[in-house]
């Protein structure tokens, strides 16, 4: 065990896009324990655009990470040090904390994993948070029906993969947003949504009608901007849109224009948001869903895993940009699975 | 009886405002029944603010009234002749149609009205479509809860006047706007809002802020435009914006922008539009619930009534103006029941 726990912290709050300096990489001590806490040294950090919304001191749903202090951030990792009866050390958990190494934690927030159930980095994606809020906005929002055409932004990303397959077990017909060739690919071919288009397209509105002909019944939106306004005006009567997140828009110092509401009225639309956390008592309900389709191999997905936490600031910046293709991490320690 | 039907025809589609030129009055011929059609003499003609969207060529959820056709519209009235077993000369019934005195309909489209029950106005008002709207959309869309704040714009308008009503008796806190210091006071001590605002108010969002210090949970949308900007970022979190219809932007030329989506994902917002003719098989169910009240006087409403259907075109446009107060009728002819 190392005797300094590596962390990355907020060194300032980003203007627009954030830069690398906006992060300070440093070494605190690994912190002690309390009675019931565990020592939990991560394995894999998860990385998502959320995470640019606790970055501003703006109101929203969560509290901002302070200035100074260490990023959020969910983290698999395994138990080295216990003051908890209920977690033994050696153990497999979800719930280390933060961009960082260490981490003590309370017991009895954690989850233990079984590494033979499924790899432990699912558990931060196909199997965690991103899979639970594409179960969730479909079950609670999207409600596909067979035969209708549900359209999913940033379609090849932790969320939209999930939403797409699950829409397709629903009976409908799925058709991604992505960007770029490689993910389009991948997108249509490894993840079986029955087209999808490139978000870069010049006349992304003729693409949409091309492979939308009977318009769209369910936009799951992740992306906002001109993804949102091609998709909008497509939106059939009844339709859902699904607002799961905006990651395009994120870095914009004044927020722009959205689409004209009267649509809502014509067309009887529901748009509504959600916030995954609010469903947490669902992932037990999740998880025995779709582990075994995991295990089957039906429900597919992508990781894209960046090696040492001292690259996360340039990956998180990247994810912002779209340049990660699937579900990004960063790989903090060995994985005894994936080195087995 | 006349032996010519007085017409109001859709002479032009408008551009913006409408005028009086693009309505042309003249008179037609009585029409001749088909077997199992009746004979409508109308007493009352219902002018509404989505006789607009009727108006114009672009898709909506309805056909739009054809150049040279009457205008669209309900009426009460009573039957003049009949070739249906089941309505006789001398009912009085929902069910004419169009901006005209006389109307030869389906018998089974028509609804029987008892003038004892109550007021044979009340079926185009209070106890028809536009209270059946402030049921269904309360009922579905802003389902209040005890103790919270709803918003009502329009509230002295004959759909924002119901919605507000039955808001408070499922005892939510309610804040109307309405168009000036008459309207505003007739809200407060007659309808027994909590609060009204007059939305020409200069600072129409401190207004709101002193009114609703505990933000917004419900918005029964009316109207759009500056309100709508004002009411939006009040919205709570899990706030439900009832998306009924957005009057003082009918006659824009180009669709005005609307507001930034992301709030609908940060607040778990649910807005959702929805059109009363999808829901009239509960117009029964209403009527058993509200005809009651209407009685006892716990419902309260107000008939904005013009004599004469050569009134109708200024009428209707003063209705896009915010000029009536109240549901506005045009009489068409003797009411037995007023007069007796």
């Amino acid at each position: 065990m190392e005797d300094t726990n590596r962390q990355v912290l907020l060194k300032r709050r980003p203007t627009g896009m954030p830069k690398p300096e906006d992060f300070a990489i440093c070494d605190g001590p690994v912190p002690d324990l309390q009675e019931g806490e565990v020592l939990v040294r991560g394995i894999y950090l998860s990385l998502d655009p959320y995470m640019r919304g606790r970055m501003s001191a703006a109101r929203s749903y969560a509290r901002p990470v302070d200035v100074g202090a260490v990023m959020e951030g969910r983290v698999v990792g395994r138990v080295v040090r216990s003051r908890a009866p209920s977690v033994g050390e050696g153990e497999y958990v979800l719930g280390g904390y933060g961009w960082q190494l260490y981490s003590a934690v309370p017991a009895r927030s954690l989850t233990k994993l079984d590494p033979n159930e499924a790899p432990l980095s699912a558990a931060l994606g196909v199997l965690g948070m991103p899979g639970l809020t594409a179960y969730v906005g479909l079950a609670e929002i999207g409600r596909p029906l067979q035969g209708e055409t549900v359209v999913v932004s940033a379609a090849s990303g932790a969320v939209g993969a999930v939403a797409g397959q699950l829409a397709r077990r629903a009976g409908a017909r799925i058709v991604g947003i992505a960007g770029g060739a490689d993910k389009c690919g991948y997108v249509e071919s490894e993840l079986g949504f029955d087209a999808c288009i490139d978000h870069r397209s010049a006349d992304l509105g003729g693409a949409l009608d091309r492979v939308c002909p009977n318009g769209v019944d369910v936009y799951w939106e992740n992306v906002g901007g001109p993804v949102q306004q091609a998709v909008f005006p497509r939106l059939n009567d009844f339709a859902r849109m699904v607002m799961c997140g905006m990651v395009s828009e994120y870095n914009d110092l004044e927020p722009r224009p959205g689409p004209n509401l009267m649509a809502a009225v014509r067309k009887r639309l529901r748009i509504q948001g959600f916030i995954v956390s609010d469903a947490w008592q669902r992932i037990g309900e999740y998880r025995a869903m779709a582990a075994p389709l995991v295990r089957s191999g039906e429900l597919k997905y992508r990781e894209d895993i960046v090696e040492g936490l001292d690259q996360a600031p340039e990956a998180f910046i990247g994810l912002l940009q779209g340049r990660n293709f699937g579900k990004l991490l960063i790989k903090l320690g060995d994985d005894p699975a994936a080195t087995a």
